[in-house]
């Protein structure tokens, strides 16, 4: 077995941790929220900094041309009941690291955690990983401090790459944005600052259970984590935690007793009972890249139909989707300490879900290949359920996206997790969904509509890792699962 | 292992055809040439029917809109001595298929060829797969017949998918073109019509080594086939054998002896001792990916700058790279009887070689992350070199590229195999390729430019059944490998 697999899995395993004992984590987490200063206000665009609408185009920007723009979309498909419309977006181009350094302490791997302000943050600080920058960012386009720990991530000799990836954000709100989901294991001394702290993988996937608490861009990055390689695929979960307890280092009684826990790690490492194949899902996957079409244009963001632009907002003429707004911050432990960004609002609270069954044995995930007009390739594999809760409540039943009445009306029992996550508060608002995590039973149907399909954990962690299949919100509802 | 992955090995070695022994194919084929009419003549642009120059853009386009057209596209790049440049090309929106049928007739797996005419081909007729065919086509937008056996394509049921995903073509030609390889194997009684026939994988891969015979699109769509799965991996080469052996069904004897296709077939099904883990190869990938800006706008032909156009020719200032002409073309054996189109006509030969070497006892190719203007994501894997000759003619030995002065001076005990191939006779002009496998020994260097890598082909395997990472001329040159 990789070191690298079996030092993740004894590190999830492990929720004893000297530097920070999860009884203490929330003390030293609200003590860092009030050790400084956060103020953060709803201000009209006219009075940002830096930022202005471009007069030729209307898009709003920034003085430098870096950082990220509002822009407009023109939309024609032939997924879903609107077939062309237009629509603000968010253009980034530039490719930012979410990146956790992390270290072996007496043989356990730890990840450093930041405790970090985003001006759209519920809760205004949320725990990040230890570095998340865009390349405006940590060139300091801003003309403010270096993001820290950025040494590590730049110059990455004698360090270890764990993971590394480009994965999607947002495909509603982005256009075709991609981060760097970067894992480093140093063997070097690391002075811990103040905002941050060592944690385990056991102790960060309990913190993944409070509601808004761990960010969108630490959540992302934990999903890219390979518990399996080829060569563990083998070991079913019972022999594995024996190798485990023979190396008496962490306790695996929680798993005997929790039997869904144990269910999630067969998932993850059995490479024998999927429902379909690889090549299969594939294939499956193939066809509907050539039947669903999607033609997206970017304009001018003066020329988006049915949106308007008044003195605080950007907005739809029916109150629909979302909003742009302008906030001024003021901070006094980050790059700079006050500056003014547009974020985007959402009108509503959202609904991430899997649906998930056993079959054969072992669990599956119902996965949705979902379009997105900001997608990079048309459709990725999205959650069973991903919607604004808002927009569907007018529509006809026929109109609601499959299983969302399913789940909106679900026996209590079958709820194994229900959270409430924020997006990134970078560019987000408050923005909150519910993330569900569903059991069904026997009862429930394994035939389901054409661009559903039944993946076990371990086939929807190797197409993470092979990129641009499977989209954020999938990513971050998988992360709350645990051991994965 | 699974029933798919023997079924094509056992066809790979089987060469023994009672419907088209090798012996007579060559006479079949020269028969099938001159069984049909074609005559293929370069005409002025003004002479095309239902293809004109657009009055605003200067663009080359069909009066449908469909098909094709000739567009012009504006690059900056930091990869390469040329930082910005501008240039025609073929944007090609459509996704079309390239896809085998198959057949297991006594326990052997045939695949349907056709002799298809290109007006582009050298020699005219090349080998193809059974249907090549853009949606345009299939669907009739040149009113003319359906293209044969295209019912199995669109309708699958009682079919068996054995390879589809989709793939990239020549980025330095085309705007993101892709299509659908696929192979299906069909339990039907298939009629082989007049310009059809059976023939085994292992018919296929000597038919590779000649000059010009298996066209392109063929070529491709091999290089497609999954030889090994997770679970044959661990079967070694010898063992493979013995099975085959065992149905007494093919004569492993070839194998004896011949040394390098047995080498080829051991990096085919090694997954234990290559130079680089796949979680390696991918973080070397992003790396590139971030490290290499490449921005394409789509412009108007007649912006495009340094190019002229002629009545007969569209061409670089210089007389460098290519030029796109006009045809007309008469067959008796295509959907419609004649037409006129236009064609990408290049300068010159061009060069596409693997270097490769054995390392930990498993034979490794150094695979290229080549940037060019049409990729859909800013680089590709390619082989080793990869360019036209004459454009490098001129140029100082350190602006040329990595091992071509190397390849151009090879002592002649290391080349494997070198045969000359054809691009696209749909959209090229007898462009012609000098395609090369060469073996290096030991005192050849390991250590490699930050842009190249050594791979086992189980792994070059495996990242082209992900999708848009192996490029069109590597996976081409692929299947001369035999075996494979």
């Amino acid at each position: 077995m990789d070191s690298k697999e079996i030092n993740f899995i004894i590190s999830a395993f492990t929720e004893y941790n000297p530097f920070m004992k999860t009884e203490d984590f929330m003390e030293w987490f609200a003590g860092r929220k009030e050790a400084h200063k956060f103020k953060i206000e709803l201000i009209p665009f006219n009075e940002m900094r830096e930022w202005s609408f471009e007069h030729s185009t209307g898009n709003l920007v920034h003085s430098s041309g870096k950082f990220f723009s509002i822009e407009g979309i023109w939309v024609e498909t032939n997924a879903g009941p609107v077939s062309t419309w237009s629509q603000p977006i968010i253009n980034q181009p530039e490719i930012g690291i979410l990146g956790f350094l992390t270290k072996r302490i007496d043989g356990i791997l730890y990840f450093l955690m930041q405790a970090k302000m985003e001006p759209g943050n519920i809760n205004t600080v949320q725990l990040a990983p230890t570095l998340q920058a865009t390349r405006s960012n940590y060139s300091c386009v801003h003309k403010g401090k270096k993001p820290h720990y950025i040494e590590y991530f730049l110059e990455k000799s004698g360090s270890k790459i764990l993971v590394d990836t480009l994965q999607s954000e947002q495909g509603a709100r982005f256009l075709k944005k991609r981060n760097r989901n970067i894992i480093i294991e140093t063997s070097k001394n690391i002075e811990v600052l103040e905002d941050y702290c060592w944690l385990t993988l056991g102790q960060l996937h309990k913190l993944c259970q409070h509601d808004n608490l761990i960010n969108m861009d630490a959540r992302t990055v934990l999903a890219c984590i390979p518990f399996m390689t080829y060569r563990i695929s083998g070991i079913r979960a019972d022999n594995l935690f024996e190798t485990i307890d023979k190396r008496k280092m962490v306790n695996v009684d929680i798993l005997d007793s929790d039997t869904f826990k144990s269910q999630v790690l067969s998932s993850a490492l059995d490479t024998e009972r999927h429902l379909k194949t690889s090549d299969e899902i594939i294939s499956w996957f193939t066809e509907l890249k050539i039947r669903y079409e999607l033609e997206v244009e970017r304009i001018p963001l003066k020329y988006v139909k049915n949106w308007q632009c008044s003195d605080n907002e950007i907005f739809h003429d029916e109150g629909k989707y979302f909003s742009v707004i302008a906030v001024s911050v003021e901070a006094d432990n980050r790059e700079i300490s006050s500056w003014t960004q547009p974020l985007v609002k959402s009108q509503d609270t959202g609904i991430v879900a899997f649906i998930m069954k056993t079959i054969n044995g072992v669990l599956h995930f119902l996965i949705q290949a979902k379009v997105e007009p900001g997608n990079f390739d048309v459709i990725e594999m999205a959650p069973t359920v991903q919607c604004i809760t808002g927009s569907y409540k007018q529509d006809k039943p026929l109109d609601r996206p499959p299983f969302l009445d399913f789940i909106l009306n679900l026996p209590p029992d079958q709820m194994r997790l229900s959270t409430l996550q924020s997006e990134e508060g970078g560019r987000f608002f408050r923005e909150n969904n519910q993330n569900m995590l569903i059991e069904v039973g026997d009862d429930f149907q394994v035939d389901v509509p054409d661009n559903y399909i039944w993946m076990t954990m371990n086939q929807i962690k190797r197409f993470i890792k092979y990129n641009n299949f499977v989209n954020v919100e999938a990513r971050c509802l998988m992360s709350s699962l645990g051991f994965i």
